[in-house]
């Protein structure tokens, strides 16, 4: 069960019985806009402050995910979520209502592979026949968590990624369905020393290597044995920079490697830099496109790795670096 | 193995194989001054800001812990940890040397609980030969983060709670020691409608008597099965709260609950108001006061409840209310 120095293998490997997504109106136009379950027209979604309005995100993922499985709340035994927001405010008043227990996660935005690992690790223990496994990010929540109120409207530069606005939530159990999860490699923090806090990519490329390279040799296997190995948020200068540090590991990731972050959005025609990232982005591009993909057999194993860069004003305002992780998580189709 | 609605009784359950605690200077001058393993002479542990000193603290628990296990770090399989910090940037700086795969967490002061928790599950589905479970608090990192910088040297009500500077650390295994986690039961997120951010005990004691109450029912025990059922920092204002709420629901605990947020300050004589809070709080009381009486058999069964309230100031300044959880762990002596 465990394999290598990181990663375990799951001798009854668990299902994602079901999933949703929902994202914003900047999400919806782009390359991705048709696959997702629902699409917001305003990004407030009917609430008052960003913070709600990211809190509705996780209600309604929640809500529509474990309709999908033919569930009811009460059907499910642990909740696995957390968010980028200082004291995981859009998980806590976004899924209180559901009196599920809660374990409250933070991997900013590796959020989504953490809440995977943990839901798989419990349901093949036996620990829980259904749990949800979810996460959430939004633009304007984010950016003023961050960096500036969109009321400041401040320039961006192109390494700049564009937080998305959406959440993903998955229903896992032993209840057979077309993709499981067989095996995870947890990730440790990377820190190359980054400060550029307009430079996510950058710092989070480091984690996302290593974490692929050790799940590759703890399972030795080469990256073809995946039909894609998709990270969640690197972006454009990321992905370049996660090929070369894989290459000098010995691995060529260039034929293989997808990021959830070039593929959610048109960057040229939209204007969101580097791309997508925010623990939403990689959350609901499984869901909505991937995952799908797999389970239709379209796509028959894939590498998920969700990549965080544990950034925060009063870390990053005292002069810190903007370390990295990334937790893999092995979704094969099940027939 | 799943026990009634939220609990967990673990076949083989896993051994506190070693712990650790380190305190600052007031809690040194607490009651409990003496029990801890180390303590600090100047609460920067001498590092140039409060966040850094924070990380710190757990840098030194995690090594004094592992150390006391006869363990180097490389055995360490995973590591589960959080703070009350946004983007719990004391955890990702005060541990990312280590190189120890981390499952970030958030509970607020209930992260000891959910660390305990997640870890013994770990260990007991067979996961990992060893796991450290931790978290840290610091009172003037706290007060930043939640209220106001030391420096403006604001009043406080007595209903105030003072974040304990500290930090525990647990090394759990299948090797045998003197203690272990037979149980746990996860917690639901509780919300009375406190708004009061400075009155903790009030917003946490809902989610304590839920918890608690629930574990009772869900093993069928009565509180007296117990030598004593220790929760993280209620205070004396939440631990009266918590008394009549679980009356209502048929259990007394008058007798029985102790509060290590009422044990490791002299209130009256160290003006800290309703008593210490803090992940830091209950993670260094066990390891230095209740778990070696656990071990010493002075003590054979208690129910260790950490207590988190949900508190952020961007959703208190939006109006919302400060919700609670509280994750309950069953600690029993081993011989």
């Amino acid at each position: 069960m465990q394999i290598g120095k990181q990663s375990l293998q799951f001798d009854e490997a668990p299902y994602i019985i079901a999933s949703a997504s929902i994202v914003g109106k900047k999400e919806s136009e782009g390359p991705l806009g048709n696959y997702f379950d629902v699409v917001g027209e305003d990004d407030k979604f009917g609430q008052d402050t960003w913070e709600e309005a990211e809190s509705t995100l996780q209600k309604e993922a929640f809500q529509m995910a474990v309709g999908k499985a033919g569930l009811k709340k009460e059907d499910i035994r642990y909740l696995f979520s957390g968010d980028l927001l200082g004291q995981n405010i859009a998980t806590s008043f976004g899924l209180m209502d559901y009196q599920v227990p809660l374990f409250g996660l933070y991997g900013a935005c590796s959020t989504c592979g953490e809440a995977l690992s943990l839901g798989a690790m419990c349901v093949a223990a036996g620990y829980a026949d259904y749990v949800v496994s979810m996460t959430s990010s939004h633009f304007a929540s984010a950016e003023k968590q961050f960096r500036f109120p969109l009321e400041y409207a401040n320039q961006r530069p192109k390494s700049a990624t564009w937080t998305v606005t959406g959440s993903g939530a998955y229903v896992l159990g032993k209840r057979k369905s077309k993709s499981r999860i067989t095996g995870i490699t947890t990730g440790k923090i990377v820190d190359y020393g980054i400060k550029d806090s307009m430079n996510m990519g950058a710092a989070m490329a480091p984690a996302a290597s290593d974490v692929i390279c050790q799940h590759l040799k703890d399972f030795d296997r080469q990256p073809d044995y995946y039909d894609k190995i998709i990270t969640g948020d690197l972006g454009t200068i990321g992905q370049e920079i996660l090929i070369d540090l894989a290459k000098q590991q010995g691995y060529d990731l260039s034929g293989i490697h997808a990021d959830c972050g070039i593929e959610i959005y048109d960057g040229k025609r939209q204007g969101t830099g580097a791309g997508g990232s925010g623990c939403g982005c990689s959350a609901a591009t499984l869901s909505a496109y991937y995952l799908k993909q797999v389970q239709e057999a379209r796509l028959h194993k894939i590498l998920f790795v969700p990549t965080g860069a544990l950034l925060s004003t009063v870390s990053f305002n005292e002069g810190m670096t903007v370390p990295g992780i990334a937790h893999a998580v092995v979704i094969e189709h099940a027939s």
